[in-house]
């Protein structure tokens, strides 16, 4: 357990990053069946070893639990019989999806007879950064392997005899299978400091990936040097037009909002034109389903029970069961509040007019533009990926839903005979 | 010319920040044929104007060489009509290129009945930040105006004058074109104190482009918490096969090494297997070069003239008359050699063995990797995209020469009939 007290942090680090880049050197040349046994391999194993992950994970518990943490976060921490055949589980399915690492993108030749192809290769050691939860380490450390990555795992210092457990069976199975221990490792110094260094690895990382909260998010990407892959925040709309269908439109919003509002792609503002008659059985709706309504003037003057809203209510993810609701002139007038107070995730519309829903889809920034769907639609699953590696909010690389594409990148194969430039 | 003391730099990148922001949302939304238009109405400009900008430069020029600027750093500050006529063409040029933003690069449909399509969009506003050269805020403003974003520009104090002059040209052309003043706009402060802020302008740059020395790119990728697009260094490197033809491999290892030694693609270190039987035609030939050849002992033991080289040569980018030459006993110590010491530019192998070849190509990591021929072949121009915003040597985003596409991200765009998640 004390391991991290052997060697100094920076130790830790330097030999874990050398190590995974020799392991990345490795992986990048693995075939597509040797990457699938491995994870059958981890799966196999977290079976056998099942008693092992509860009860080191046992021990994160009573340490929770001892130091006053709350039974949710006690909740996302813990691993049973249940999670461990579902971490298998995913495991067995991740070896059903196609491997992006060697297709060939595209291909083209030149006019002095070379022949140029763009290759799919592994971004080659990726950091992922991550808190409570213990089924992360399994799940980053597969997708990592699928796509030929190593990768050094960061969790929260509440999971770590659970992580050490799981990256020890991780690293048994591959091994067992003739791939490097090193292509999945843990940084076992959760200090700050240790973090802090990792932030700035740009000689080992190739993009560091952080999963939880938008604090631990934001705090990534504002003090990284190394490239960030961001996921996060989402604050969605649901844009009713004047022509919008009132069955379609109450049950797109009602859905957007209250479906699993504790996510991001949950809706948290309605936005409404003043045209459209049927605001009143809108807030009805949602109210019927517990909703508070902070609405604009006009949106509490068509109901009780509301509140007036602020300015603040605008750029708020309430992550649950409250709303804002404006209305708006025109759908221009909707693009622009969206583009200054949403966080460029999923935005939907709800319109009969081919017109609006076009000025919309193509006005509004976000990774997802909606015409007549719920914004809740924006994940790798529902956009068949088959998997999902987070939601891009950023532009650069991956944006929106992620897929194992989105932690590999491309070489160019330059085929020639004998080519020199004149 | 004092503008930027009227305003604190706080100030400046605060409102000319705001503005890009509002500039980029208008931006996104041009068809193809305005934003050609306006190239070529800030070519035109350029041409009405060039007595003012050749005015504008010749202070920067008095400025440089009073405080003791080398000749030849005068030389790239400076502009005349020839020069001036280049920039004008090469806005007529970029015209003629397919405007990447708009295109749809993929399509499916989900059995809930979603129709989902990826379209490519502008990146948003984007940050550029380089040296001396004039010559680069007319090239940056084109490439960014081309592909829909806003880009705040950032110069040296050395070139300030005619770079106020060139951003106002350009603003009163586009300006003429109906397009927002703002779409292109010259950060004036030109303190560090400025950079270092910009360096972490989240909240308005989607985006920061290194253009200069590899020490600002380094300074610039260390720095920023923005997403950086790193171009730079190039360890390139030709490995000799046993079976290489003698002629070819002697015609790339000369022309990768000297046909214009201080770009990136060029060569640093020859590697030539133990076996290839030639070594010593291969050192005269670059020797006839004026090639200072810096050598292992077997290779030194060659020819003479030869010095024997240190670990350091074998990182060095020489960019200039002098390269590496190490033997190896075969393909994969060659690969070990190039992914220790290489920066993962360019990299070829000679050999008339496809089985090394395609071990070659697969196991190096780099951005381009070549088969029989030149590592010089790297650049935009020559891989046929018409256009290059420099050489990335990252993974993440764009990787090798960055062509129109690097400029830009994806939307997906979803339509459907009422979907709901269920």
């Amino acid at each position: 357990m004390n391991m991290h007290l052997k060697t100094g942090p920076a130790e830790e680090l330097a030999s874990k990053g050398a190590a995974a880049k020799q392991a990345a050197a490795e992986l990048a040349l693995l075939e597509t069946e040797q990457k699938n046994s491995a994870l059958l391999a981890i799966a196999d194993q977290l079976g056998k070893r099942k008693a092992d992950i509860i009860e080191a994970n046992r021990f994160d518990i009573q340490a929770g639990r001892a130091a006053g943490m709350s039974e949710s976060l006690l909740d996302r921490l813990r691993l049973d019989e249940g999670r461990i055949r579902d971490m298998a589980s995913a495991l067995r399915e991740l070896t059903m999806l196609e491997d992006p690492v060697g297709k060939t993108v595209d291909s083209w030749d030149r006019p002095n007879g070379l022949e140029l192809s763009s290759v799919r290769v592994p971004l080659g050691v990726v950091g992922i950064i991550y808190e409570a939860r213990p089924n992360v380490t399994v799940d980053a450390a597969a997708l990592c392997l699928k796509t030929g990555n190593a990768v050094l795992l960061r969790g929260s210092s509440s999971a770590i005899r659970s992580n050490i457990m799981l990256v020890s069976i991780i690293q048994e199975a591959i091994s067992g299978q003739g791939i490097p221990a090193a292509s999945v490792q843990l940084i076992e110094d959760t200090s700050r400091e240790t973090a802090a260094r990792l932030f700035k690895m740009n000689d080992v990382l190739d993009v560091l990936i952080p999963r939880g909260s938008s604090a631990l998010i934001r705090a990534v990407a504002e003090q990284s040097t190394v490239p960030v892959i961001e996921t996060g925040a989402g604050n969605c709309h649901v844009y009713i037009d004047d022509s919008a269908d009132k069955d379609m439109a109450i049950r797109i919003a009602v859905n957007a909002k209250t479906q699993r509002p504790s996510v991001c792609n949950a809706a948290e503002t309605i936005l409404v034109h003043a045209d459209w008659p049927h605001g009143a059985c809108l807030i009805a709706a949602l109210q019927e389903k517990g909703v508070l309504i902070r609405g604009d003037e006009r949106i509490c003057g068509l109901a009780g029970g509301t509140l007036p809203a602020s300015d603040e209510d605008w750029a708020a993810e309430f992550l649950g069961p409250e709303a804002a609701m404006k209305t708006v002139e025109s759908t221009e007038e909707a693009i622009r509040h969206i583009n200054r107070y949403g966080t460029r995730h999923s935005e939907s519309i709800v319109t009969s007019s081919p017109d609006e829903a076009e000025k919309f889809l193509a006005g509004v920034d976000a990774a997802a533009v909606y015409h007549n769907a719920s914004t809740r639609f924006t994940d790798g699953f529902e956009f068949g990926f088959g998997a999902e590696l987070g939601i891009s909010t950023q532009k650069l690389h991956a944006r929106g839903p992620m897929g194992l594409s989105a932690l590999t990148s491309v070489k160019t194969v330059i085929r020639g005979n004998g080519q020199c430039k004149q």
